[in-house]
C-alpha cells in the first residue's frame, strides 16, 4: 500500500513528506524532480514573488541510496525560504474563501496565523515532491502524466484536433500551460485585465494519464473505485471546486446514445474504443484508454479588490486588503494535479501488481499484460 | 471512525453491509429507514419492473436490541426477491458504459455475469441502508439531508427562489425529484420522448445538508478534507462522472470579486455569509452554512438503441440489445447521494465529537457549539 | 488489501462477516469450512451444551459463486440458534474478568446485555468462518497452519520430538489438541479436577504455519512487521493474554549465543536454518522457515466457583454464581489462532503479491520463488 | 485520528517523524523531549559508542509554533551525527537474527546495507521523538508512563512489595532502570560476564500506565482492543519476542478462582479492584486499574562470539564476527515501550474525546469522568 503524509506551515522551516510503500530500484532522477518543483512555481498570472524566487528544492532525508529507492519510507525535504513563523504577527483578519475563519473556530484559536500557515498552498510543494516521485515510479511502466488549461475566465480552449504529444508539447511551451495557442492569448488578454481590476480569475485545466493498463481500481467496493479516488484526491487540492471524469458535467445534458464509449477489438489492438467520453474508467476501474479527467479551481480568495470580513477579537467589520496578488495559480494547479493524479495512480499500479523491488513489480505488470493479450 | 462495507451480487441471496463505529442509543427508527429503501426505487423514468416490485426491506442481523444500536457494528441485510444467481446463464457479450468488459480482463473471467453482479446498481440498496441510519444518528444533532433533481437531458431548474423548506417538500412530492414544476412537465416530456426512442437520460442532482456545525473535516491533511472525502464517496456511486461543490465547475468562468462568501457577524447569529457559493466549506472544512454539492449521472448504459460491442469469446462484433431498461434513474441518485453524503457527515461528526454513547457525543458537541458561540 | 468486519451478538440472529480483497478463483470448499467451524466446537472441557448442540454452518450471501469467489466481496452467515436477544432480561451483575462493567461504564448504560452479547467468545464463530476462507486461499499456495494445545493449567507438552506432521495429526486425534499423549492424560485429569471444584483452567496453544515464503511483511515501518500483526490480532482473541513469537518469553533469559538461528545454504534448499528460535521471522518479515508463535488464554471468567462483584444499579456487593460453565475453552483457542494467523498470513501474501485472480497471484508468486531460487 | 510515519536510515541524513492527529495546544516541552532522547542512550550494557556520543535532539520542522501544537502535522527530526550512507561499503554476509538475509531476499538486492540500515535499532530515535509529544499530550490528563527492567539473563526482579511512585523513581536513578538494587547488582555481575566472554544478554520490561481512564479501546471489533493494539505496536520494537498483558503468560497456568480481578465499590472509589492481574484490560477495553504491560527482548544480534552464516554473493560459509558490540539494550527497550504504548493510549483518547484543541478534547474528557462518577 503506498501512502503518504506532508507536514510543514509556509513560514516554517520546510514541507516534508514522508512517501511509504515504493518497491526497491526506482531510480531517483534529480533533475526530473527540480523540473517538476520548477514548473509548479511558473505560469502566467503569478506575481514577481512567485516568480522570481528561488526554485524549491527536494532534499532525500531517508530512503534513497546512491540514486535508488531501497524500500525504505522516503523523506522529501523543501526548505522555505522564509522561516520565519515565530516572528511574524497576530491574524484576526480572516479573509473570505480561506481557511481563516472556518479553522480559527474549529481549532478555538483567536490567531488566525494558526491556520493560514497550513492552509496555504505553500503546502502543494511537498505534494509535487511527493507525486515528482510518483512519476518516475509510473515512467518504469511507460505511464506518462501531463495537464493542461482547457479554460480560463469563461474562455474554453479547444484543443480537440491535436494529438496529445501535441498537447502536451504546446502545454509545456505556453506560458498558460494552454495547448491552443489563439485562445492562449485572449487568456492574457482576460488576466492582464483582471490585474488592473485587482481582480482573480479562475479556471480548468485537464489532467491525462496514457499507458495506464486496463482493470486498476477495482467496481467492488465503493473505496475501491479509482475514478472516486482520483476525485477525491484532486478535490482536496487548495481551491479546487469541481472534478469530472470524462465527459464530466456534461453526461447529465446527454443521451445514452450519444455517451457510451462503443466496444471493438483487432488483433493488433485487441479491445478498444474510438470514443474517450468515459475519461478511461468504467466501473471504477481503468478501461486501458487515456485517463482523462478535469478539475475545476476558482478565482484566488486573496485580491486587491476589498471584500468584506469581520475581526474575530473585536468583531468590528473590515474590509479585507493586500497589497499584493497572484491573478491566477490555474497553470500551477495542473501541476499539482498532475502530481496528485501520479501517486493515486502508482498507488493502484502497487495494489494490482504488488512487488518489493521495481523488477518484481515489472515482472507482475509483464505477466499480466500477457494475460490480457490472450484474453 | 465510522466504517462500513458492502457485500452481495444483484441476483445473490441479499444485499448485506456491516456499519461500525456507531455510538450507542441510536434510536433505529424502522418507518425511516424503510422510507429511505422506498424513495430509491421511486422515480419517473424507471420502468415497470422497478416500481411494481415488493419494496426492499432491511432488517438487523445484528448491532440493534430493542430498537437502538448498543455500540456494536450493524449488519444491515436487504434480501433479493431474486436469488437466482447460480442458475443464470454465462455471459459473453459486454456492454459499453459498464464494468462488463473492464471487469472481466482484470478478473481474468471468461463469464462477464462474475463481474456485473455485483457492479449493479443494485449495490446501492445496501448503501441506502447505511445511510438511513446514518440519518438517523445526524437527525440526533439537527442536521438534515436532501437533495433535489437539478437538471435532466439538458433541461435545468431554477429552484433559486424558493427557501430549502419549499425545496425539500417539492422535490419529495415530484415524480423527478424536482423542486421546479414548470421544469418537471419539460423533463418528463423529455423522458417520453427518449422512451420512445428507445434512449436513456442523464441528469444531475443537488444534495443538501443543513444544520452542519461550522469545523467538521479539516485543512491540515490531505485526506481530511472533508469536501474532498465527500467528492470521492459521491463519485464512486455508480454512473456519476462530476461532482461540484457549491459553484462548482462555474468558479473557472467566475472573477475572484463574485465568488467568495464575505463574512459577517451579529449578536443573534455569530459570523454568517449572505451567499453559499463556497457549498458549505472553506479549506476543507464546513463553515456552517448549508452544505451543497452537485452530482451529474450519465445516461444508463441498458438501453434500448443498440451500441456497437464485441463478445469476448468469439472476438465477433455483436449489437447490444436488450428487451426493456429504464429511461433515467437520476431521482434515484438524488437518493443514493444523500445516503452517501450521510455516512461522510456521520463520519466526519464521530471523528471531532467522539463519544460511545449519544448523549455523550451529544454533551460534546454541544460544548462545541457553546465554544463556538463565544468565541 | 485483505480487510474484514464481523458483527453480530451471541443470542441475535445471526453472525456475520465481510471479507473483501480476495481473488477471484478461490475455491469454496464447504466442507472444509464445515470441518473448520466444527473444530471450534470441540474440546474436551466444553460443557454439554457447547459439544451437544448442531454445528454451526456458514452461509455464503455473497461473493461466491458456482463454488468460487468472484473477486466480490465475501458475506459469511453463522445463524444463531437461539435469537432470543429481545426477550432475554437486563443483566445488572458484571462478571469480573469480562468485559461487562468495563463496557457499561464506556457505552453508559445500565443493562450489561448490551455489552456482553457482543463480548461473548460467540463472535469468534465468524472469525473461523473468515479464516477458513483464507486457509483455503493459502491452500492454493501450499501454506498450510495448524495448531496443538502446549501446556494446561501448567502441565506442559513436550512434542520437540515430533516431526510437524506427527503434531499435526496427533493434535487432531486428541480430545485436548494436545500433540503429548501422556500429557494429555494428566491435562484431561487436572480438568476433570478443577470440574469437580467449579473452577477453569488456563492453558497455551502453538499456532504452526508450514509453506510460507520468505519475505512477507517488511521492516521498514512499524505497522508492517508481520510477527507485530499477527500478535496484535492474536492478541484480539477473547481471554489471551499473552504473545510469543518463536522462543518468545524464553529469550529473556538467553545469551546472543544460544538464540540466533545461524545460517546455511546448500545448493538444493538454498538458504536455510537449522533451529527455529526466531518462530521464522527475522526483521518483521517471514524468513521461509515455519511460523511458530504460542497464545496464552486465561482461564474462563465465568465459573462455578463464586467470584466478588457488584450490582450496578443498587451499587450492592454479590457473589456472581453461574449454574454451568466450561472448564476450558483452550483447544478451542487454537482453532481460533488458526484462522486469526490465516488472515493475516492471506493478507500479507496478496499485499506482496497482488493479483486480482488466483491465477494471477500464482503467477506473481512463482516467479517471486524463481527470483529467490536464483538470488 | 492519530497517526504517524518514521523515516529515515542509521547512517543518512536524518531519522524523521510526521505525526498527524494532535490537538492543538499541546505545550511541546522541549526539556521534556530531550530528556527522553538521552533515556533512550543510557543504560548499563552499551558499548562505549553509544554512551559517550552527543544527545540526539529533536528538530521541529512542522506543527509547532511558539511552544505549542496548532493542530498541524508535526514534523520531529533527529539529525544522525554520522551521514555516511552513500560512501560506507556493500554488506554481503547476513548475520542471523537480523533482517539481513530476509529483506536482502525480499527486496532482490545484493547489497544488505540497503536492508540493514533502515531495519537498525536507530529507527528507535524517531519513534522515542514522536512518543515524547504523545506523553506531553497525555500529561495534559494526568496519564504517567513509566518502565522498570523486570529481569535480564534469567535473573528476575522482585519489585512487588514497592509503590508505583517507588518502582519509578528507583528504576529512574537505576543504570539499569530496575527497581529492585538486589537484582540489580546481580544482573550488572552477569551482563560483565556475557561482555567478557563476548556474548550478548536479554530480559523483560514492564511499562506501566498510571491515570488511564476506564473505556478507552472496545470489544466490538476486534482490531478495536486496545489491548490487542499495544500488543502489535509493543511486538514491532526491533528484537522483542513477547507481549504479556497483566498476568500474561502465567494465565495458561492459573485456575479462573486464582485469575480474575474482583469487582467493589465504594462512595469515594467508585468501582475498582483489589488486584491487577488483568493489566488493566477488560474486553479489549481499559478498566481504569494501571496499565501493565511486559515485552520480552532477544540478545542483541550482533555480538562478538562469532555466529555461522553464508555470504549471499559467494554463497560460501563465513562466521559472523564483529569487533565491538553492545551487550544488552534491555534499558534502552524500556524507553522505546514507553514512547510505543504512550503513542497507542494518545490515539485512544483521541478516538474516544475528540477535539480539535487541548481544551476542547479535556472538556469531552470531563464530561466523561462526571458521567463516570454519576453512573
Amino acid at each position: 500500500m503506498l501512502r503518504y503524509l506532508t507536514s510543514g506551515e509556509s513560514h516554517g522551516p520546510s514541507l516534508t513528506a514522508i512517501l511509504e510503500g515504493l518497491p526497491a530500484g526506482v531510480r531517483i532522477d534529480s533533475a526530473a524532480i527540480d523540473h517538476e518543483m520548477k514548473r509548479r512555481q511558473l505560469g502566467y498570472g503569478r506575481g514577481a514573488r512567485m516568480t522570481s524566487i528561488e526554485t524549491d528544492r527536494v532534499v532525500f532525508l531517508g530512503g534513497v541510496r546512491s540514486g535508488r529507492t531501497i524500500g525504505s519510507p522516503l523523506t522529501l525535504e523543501v526548505k522555505n525560504k522564509d522561516a520565519s513563523i515565530d516572528r511574524l504577527p497576530k491574524v484576526t483578519r480572516p479573509r473570505p474563501g480561506h481557511a481563516d475563519l472556518t479553522g480559527a473556530l474549529k481549532y478555538g484559536t483567536h490567531d488566525i496565523r494558526d491556520i493560514l500557515e497550513r492552509a496555504s498552498a505553500r503546502e502543494t510543494a511537498a505534494r509535487v515532491a511527493v507525486g515528482a516521485v510518483a512519476k518516475l515510479f509510473l515512467k518504469e511502466f511507460g505511464i506518462e502524466i501531463f495537464s493542461h488549461v482547457v479554460s480560463m475566465g469563461g474562455v474554453e480552449a479547444h484543443p480537440e484536433k491535436l494529438t496529445w504529444d501535441q498537447v502536451r508539447k504546446r502545454a509545456e511551451a505556453s506560458v498558460l500551460r494552454c495547448a491552443d495557442s489563439a485562445v492562449e492569448k485572449k487568456i492574457i488578454a482576460l488576466v492582464d485585465k483582471a490585474k488592473k481590476a485587482g481582480d482573480t480569475v479562475g479556471g480548468a485545466v485537464e489532467v491525462v494519464a496514457l499507458g495506464v493498463p486496463v482493470g486498476l481500481g477495482s467496481h467492488v467496493q465503493y473505496d475501491r473505485k479509482l475514478d472516486a479516488r482520483l476525485a477525491g484526491a484532486l478535490m482536496s487540492i487548495q481551491a479546487i471546486k469541481a472534478v469530472e471524469v470524462g465527459a464530466g458535467a456534461r453526461v447529465s445534458g446527454m443521451l445514452g446514445s450519444e455517451m457510451h464509449d462503443q466496444i471493438y477489438h483487432s488483433p493488433g489492438k485487441g479491445f478498444h474504443r474510438k470514443t474517450s467520453r468515459s475519461g478511461g474508467f468504467e466501473g471504477g476501474m481503468t478501461t486501458g484508454e487515456p485517463v482523462q479527467i478535469r478539475i475545476h479551481m476558482k478565482p484566488l480568495s486573496t485580491l486587491l479588490r476589498p471584500l468584506e470580513s469581520v475581526d474575530i477579537e473585536t468583531k468590528k467589520p473590515f474590509r479585507a486588503t493586500v497589497e499584493r496578488s497572484d491573478v491566477s495559480a490555474v497553470p500551477s494547479a495542473g501541476v499539482v494535479a498532475e502530481a496528485v493524479a501520479a501517486f493515486e495512480l502508482a498507488g493502484a499500479m502497487i495494489e494490482k501488481f504488488g512487488g518489493d523491488s521495481v523488477a518484481e513489480t515489472k515482472r507482475n505488470w509483464k505477466g499480466y499484460l500477457k494475460q490480457v493479450e490472450k484474453f
